[in-house]
C-alpha cells in the first residue's frame, strides 16, 4: 500500500501555517469534548489500570496537538480525584505521518510538563509523552497496550488515492474534477467507496490488536448525513477548488491534464458505512454516533478569531490551504498556490452568499469487546 | 534542576552538520559493538520476553542514530533464529533532548522499515520505533518496561553547569578556563565531581525504575583512566578551545568576561567513580567495564573518510564543532564560530605534532538485579 507521504499540515507559525489556521479543527475538538470526557469516565469506572495507554492519531502540530492531550489528562485527573484513587501512570502516544513537524510538538513539551506539575502537583502520577510516527492504516503500538485512542479531523484522509485514479489513466475518468462530484462516473464513486472500506477496516483491525479489552476509541472526522456520496455537504469544498483550478486552466496557467490527474485521497463517509465496517470487523461495539455541523470558517462565535478583517471566503481558503497545500504543491508546484487560493476564496465567498453550506462532522465512540 | 536545553548536535546535512561530522562517535559505536552484542545475547539466553523494550539514550540525529538500532535488531534476530524462537515484539525508544532533530530521524524511518522487511522477511515480529524526548537525568519510560538500554557518547554531558559556575559569580573562580584544568582551584574540581555524582546517581535511579529485573544497559562515554580529573586525556580538548577563546580575547574579539562565565556541562569520569555510584545506588551489578582509546579524529584507519584533504586539526575541530557549537553559539553568538574553530584547528594541529593525545572511552555493562 502506497501511503500518502506528502500530506502534512503547513509547518511553522507563518501566515499560511496550520498553527495559525486551525480554528475549524479546534472548534471540532471543543464540540466533541463531551463525548471524549464521557468515554474516559466510563472507561475509568469499569477498570482503573495501573498504567494507561493513550493515543492521539493524526496529532498534527501547533496549538491543537497538546490541547487534546491536556483535556484528556484533566478528565483522568479529576475522575481519579473523585474516586480517591491515585492517577495511573500515563503513556501518551502522539501519532502522525513521518513528515509531521514533531520537532515543533516536542519543543513545546517542557512548558507543558511544567504546567502539569504546577496545576496537578506531585500527587499526579508519571506522564510519558512520546512521538509515534507512521500511518494509522497499519500497526502503530504493541499488542493490547492502549486504553484510550483519540483521533480528530484525520480519518477522512485515505491511505492513498484510489487505485486507477492515481495515474495518467485517470485523465479521462474524472475529467475536470479532483474528488467525487455529481457528474463523476459510477466507477469513480466505487473506487472511492472501496478504498474507504479497505482503509477503515484495516484501521479497525490494527486498533483491535492494540487496544486492551474494554478500552475504547473516540474518533471524529468529516463525513455526511446523506447516503449519497455526492451530496453537497460532502463534496462542495473540493468542487470549488476544482473550479478554481479549471479557471486557471482556461487562462493557460496550468495544463488541464494536471487537474485531471489529481485526485484527493479523501472520503467523508456516512453513518451506515461506518456501522457496516465496524460490524464486519467485529472487535468493537459502536456505543455512540453523533453528527454535527460546523461552519466552513469555524463559526462566527469563536472567541479567538485572529482574522477578523478577512471575508468568510478568505478565512475558509486559509483553513483549507493550511491542510492541503503540501499535497497540492507536490502535484501543481509551489508557484500557483497564492493565485489558486485567492480564486478559491472568491468562489467560497460567492457560494456562501447564496447558500450557507456547512461541514458535517461525525463522532463515534467504539468500545473494544472483552 | 535546570536541564541543558541548548545542547544539540548541529542539524541538517551541511558542512558543519553532525550528520557529516560524527565519525568519532561512529568509531566508538563500532568498537563497543561486541559489548552490546554479548550483553543482548546473555539477556536473551536468560529470558526471552514476548515484548522487548529497547532504548537508545542520546540518540541524536544523522546516520549514527539508526546504525545503533539496526545492530541491536540484527543481534536479536540472529539469536532468535539460532534458538528457533520467534522474534519478540520490539518496542524501540529513541531518546534525546527536546531540541534534538527528531524530524530528521523520523524522516528516515520509512526506508529503514522497508529494509528491515526486505532483509528479515515477514517472519520477523513487529517493530515499533518511537521518539521519547526528554532528559535521561530523570524518568523517561514506564515502570519495568525496558529490557535493554543503550547509550553512546552522551553520558559525559552533565544535566547542567555545576551550581556556582553557571553565573557571573564564576568570573573569578575559573578564570580563563572553560572546564577543569591543572590550574583550576579545588572548589571547581569539587563542583564538577559533585554534579557528576548527583547526575549519574539520578540516571541510575531513573533506569532502575524502568528496567525489568534481569534487563541490562550498555553505556559508553568519554572518561579517563587516571584518577586525576585534570589528567591531559580528559581536559586537553577543552584547554585548547579555551586557548582559542583567550586568543580572541587578546585581540578584543570577545570580552574576557564571556570566557570566564562559560563552563562546559561536561565530565569524563574514571572507573572508580563509576563503580562507587553503581554501588551506592544498589540496583545494578557492573558486569563489565572496559576502557579504550580513540584518536581525536576518529583514527586513520577509517574507511569512509570524507575529509581526506583536511589536516588532523581541522578534522578534530569539525567533529568538536558539530557537537558543541549550539552550546557555544548561545553564549558567544554565531558570528565568532568560524574564526573560533579555525583557531582551535590550528592549536590541535600544533598539539598533535608534539603529542598524540587520545580520548579515553569507557564502556560499562550493568545488569538490573532481580
Amino acid at each position: 500500500m502506497e501511503v500518502v507521504q506528502v500530506l502534512h499540515m503547513n509547518k511553522g507559525a507563518g501566515e499560511t501555517s496550520y498553527a495559525k489556521n486551525s480554528k475549524v479543527q479546534s472548534k471540532i475538538i471543543s464540540v466533541t469534548k463531551t463525548v471524549t470526557e464521557e468515554a474516559i469516565i466510563e472507561l475509568l469506572c469499569k477498570n482503573l489500570p495501573e498504567s494507561m495507554g493513550i493515543a492521539d492519531l493524526g496529532c498534527s502540530s501547533g496549538p491543537n496537538t497538546l490541547t487534546v492531550i491536556s483535556e484528556i489528562i484533566d478528565v483522568i485527573y479529576s475522575k481519579c480525584s473523585n474516586l480517591g484513587c491515585p492517577t495511573p501512570e500515563l503513556r501518551i502516544c502522539l501519532n502522525d505521518l513521518y513528515s509531521n513537524d514533531f520537532n515543533d510538538v516536542f519543543g513545546s513539551l517542557p512548558a507543558f510538563y511544567n504546567k502539569l506539575k504546577e496545576e496537578k502537583g506531585t500527587d499526579f502520577g508519571q506522564c510519558f509523552i512520546t512521538g509515534v510516527p507512521g500511518s494509522f492504516y497499519g500497526r502503530l503500538f504493541p499488542r493490547k497496550s492502549m486504553h484510550f485512542v483519540h483521533s480528530s479531523s484525520s480519518l477522512h484522509w485515505l491511505s492513498q488515492v484510489p487505485p486507477g485514479l492515481d495515474s495518467k489513466a485517470s485523465t479521462d475518468i474524472n475529467k475536470g474534477r479532483i474528488y467525487i462530484s455529481k457528474t463523476s462516473p459510477q466507477s469513480v464513486l466505487d473506487s472511492y467507496m472501496l478504498q474507504f472500506q479497505k482503509d477503515f477496516s484495516l484501521f479497525l483491525k490494527s486498533r483491535s490488536d492494540e487496544i486492551a479489552p474494554g478500552g475504547c476509541m473516540v474518533l471524529s472526522f468529516t463525513g455526511r448525513k446523506s447516503m449519497d456520496p455526492t451530496a453537497i455537504e460532502s463534496c462542495h469544498q473540493w468542487e470549488l477548488l476544482a473550479q478554481a483550478l479549471m479557471n486557471m486552466v482556461s487562462e493557460c496557467l496550468i495544463p488541464e491534464e494536471k487537474v485531471n490527474t489529481f485526485n484527493a485521497p479523501y472520503y467523508g463517509p456516512c453513518a451506515e458505512e461506518l456501522e457496516l465496517e465496524v460490524q464486519k470487523e467485529g472487535s468493537f461495539i459502536m456505543d455512540r454516533l453523533e453528527a454535527f455541523e460546523i461552519d466552513w470558517d469555524g463559526g462566527v462565535d469563536m472567541p479567538n478569531r485572529i482574522n477578523g478583517t478577512l471575508s468568510s471566503g478568505q478565512r475558509v481558503a486559509k483553513t483549507v490551504r493550511a491542510v492541503i497545500e503540501s499535497m497540492l504543491e507536490s502535484h501543481f508546484g509551489r508557484d500557483i498556490m497564492d493565485d489558486l487560493f485567492q480564486r478559491h476564496a472568491d468562489l467560497v465567498d460567492k457560494h456562501l452568499a447564496k447558500t450557507r453550506t456547512k461541514y458535517t462532522n461525525l463522532v463515534i465512540h467504539l468500545v473494544r469487546k472483552g
